[in-house]
């Protein structure tokens, strides 16, 4: 598809960020937790609740993680926003910017000027298993599910794979959550602020072969949220404001194995080729990514995927040490799933989050110098649904 | 809010749509019965899958129901359309109608030539009292279902207030279920095509006094799915598009007890103002309309917030005939979700289905005559999501 044909009719903006500190938060409630969020972008955009005409939230599983569906209503109820319309969205690990994407829209197609967006997840509030079997819920549950499969059993089998097809070691793998606590060290809001060592990983409890406890991104409770205005009156409400580039998706089989090559997210490849198509712009103009790293492996076959290696060469590119701050595509600045946390519907917002802080020059200690084009790449369930942002600091 | 100076970049129509019956669809699962209504759609439209450029459904619960997440990656692979971008809107029981505004806004931003909308539920595989705590997390899980409220109940209230208030009578508010079961009777996709009299109303089980079983709408099963393009396109499609004049929304409190008033639903009166502004319409223009009829005190309230009656006057507009097909406002001419049945994600695109039908002059034995505008409203929970939309034959 020619994307150059389909252009938004507006540009749109991001004026202001919020977001909660990822980790166990047995005070909080998924509407407080959003809330604390909301109010957050609002207060960064210094802009008033009533000035939002949309609200989007991303939520996974509301349902089943405390029974409460109906987030859109939840959100705005809690926000104080009434009558403001509301929406969620879902995708599973994607919801948050699948949100994202419907703000997008919503700014872009004239209907409104003043977006909220944000996405939430409360998942600590059950037993562990139960949180695997919820997560499930974002696989094929006739298919997979039923028959025992879990995401971490998912990605080990992609793993595997990768390690046979192209000869990637257990140790490069193990490379990418040690780089990824390091950078949440460094991030005040990441569920780990420890640093961890290849050995740690290679030591820790096996889950499913090859994959450890180390290379999983946590359950974690949090939320996040952005503001969006047509960019041609994003100056009015901040002078830095960030531009989005480009937001894209594509869809895969729900099922891992109906894919044509289990070392590819196909739905990566079709979303980036959108995203840099639509934004003029190639992987070497990307000076920073968030990449989803829900498992090790899943980050450095999106460095492949995405264009920032060759295929069958994410190895190397995690061990020559351009994927950290200073190299020459840092990775996860935040800490990215495994560190910073993985509160599945609001992961898609954080990226961008960080993205923005990033673009910003405002990310502290994980400052990027001369960031100029960041994107964001956020997967929903073993790669059926994947969405591909970029933001930049000039128009 | 001034909706004049919020224009959509792009107007939108309507060119293919397809329903599944609705039901008990013990031999079909959830993504069987999308597919079903997708591929119907695409036939009317005349269209290959390939041209589907995005893809949004509504889907209320299918983890709760059904134990899946991930309706956009589920329902895009099941009719083949991969790569195509795909996105799950929940907002309980108006989720169809947010997936129709999502796809509205995708069209009018530019982003998109050609996009399926569906709404699919599948309800029936659970036990009844499973259903009707699924249903409960569209209402305030923390403060409403937990003490034990269900939906039949907070109807309840609202129909015993509405009674005291103005001195409805319960024989007026049970020729609501008769007329739309009069009108299934002539739906070859309803869910009940029998006819009831309000004696079989009266005399029905008592489920939440004063409502009885025959003033509820079922448990159902079904799917039903739109085609949208933009409007300036659609002739290029289809001779006889149908054109979304107005996409509105509004929230209220999720809790029935934070209202301002418990017999008047805001939302609405909110959503139904921005549509007719949008629309350039005032309720005596619309010849039609759909809408959300769970429960019979609903559609009675509906006729007040809409403007269709005076305040406390639904009671005579039911009784006055003027809602019958051949009336001055033919309402529910599908059955309504009483009749047609209310499998709650694809209620909202089930409505939009029958104006196009009636709008088209394709509605048979239901036809209103020299029907031109058609309104559609869904409710979400018991009122925290409100949706309207307006459709005309004419641009």
């Amino acid at each position: 598809m020619d994307f150059s044909k389909l252009k938004p009719a507006r540009d749109v903006a991001i004026i202001g960020i919020g977001s909660t500190e990822f980790g166990e938060h047995w005070n909080k409630s998924l509407r407080e937790l959003a809330g604390e969020a909301g109010s957050k972008a609002l207060h960064d955009a210094n802009i008033n609740p009533e000035e939002i005409q949309l609200l989007v939230g991303g939520n996974m599983s509301g349902g089943m993680f405390v029974g409460q569906e109906h987030g859109s209503g939840l959100f705005a109820d809690y926000l104080g926003i009434n009558p403001t319309p509301s929406m969620r969205t879902e995708a599973a690990c994607a919801s948050g910017s699948v949100a994202a994407r419907v703000g997008f829209m919503a700014v872009a197609s004239g209907m409104y000027d003043v977006v909220a967006v944000g996405g939430a997840e409360k998942m600590t509030d059950v037993p562990g298993d139960t949180a695997t079997s919820v997560l499930a819920g974002a696989m094929d549950q006739e298919n997979e599910a039923f028959h025992g499969l879990t995401f971490p059993s998912v990605y080990a089998f992609l793993a595997n794979r990768h390690m046979f097809d192209y000869g990637t070691t257990r140790e490069q793998i193990a490379m990418i959550p040690v780089k990824n606590h390091k950078n949440g060290h460094l991030n005040p809001i990441a569920h780990f602020k420890s640093k961890i060592t290849v050995e740690d990983v290679m030591n820790s409890a096996l889950v499913a072969d090859p994959l450890r406890l180390l290379d999983c991104s946590p359950i974690s409770d949090g939320a996040a949220s952005i503001i969006m205005v047509p960019a041609d009156k994003a100056k009015d409400y901040d002078d830095d404001p960030i531009y989005i580039r480009a937001s894209a998706q594509a869809s895969d089989s729900l099922t891992v194995h109906d894919r044509r090559d289990m070392t590819t997210l196909d739905a990566t490849v079709w979303a980036a080729k959108e995203a840099y198509q639509r934004a003029g712009l190639s992987p070497k103009d990307i000076n920073i990514a968030e990449v989803h790293d829900c498992f090790s492996i899943n980050e450095l076959i999106a460095y492949e995927d995405l264009g920032f290696a060759k295929k069958g060469e994410g190895g190397k590119l995690i061990e020559s040490g351009e994927v950290e701050i200073g190299g020459k595509i840092p990775i996860n600045t935040s800490g990215g799933l495994k560190a910073k946390g993985h509160p599945v519907g609001a992961t898609g917002i954080a990226q961008l989050y960080e993205l923005v802080e990033q673009l910003r020059g405002k990310a502290g200690k994980r400052q990027v110098e001369n960031a100029r084009y960041g994107l964001a790449h956020n997967v929903g369930g073993s790669g059926a649904t994947v969405v591909v942002h970029i933001l930049s600091n000039e128009r």
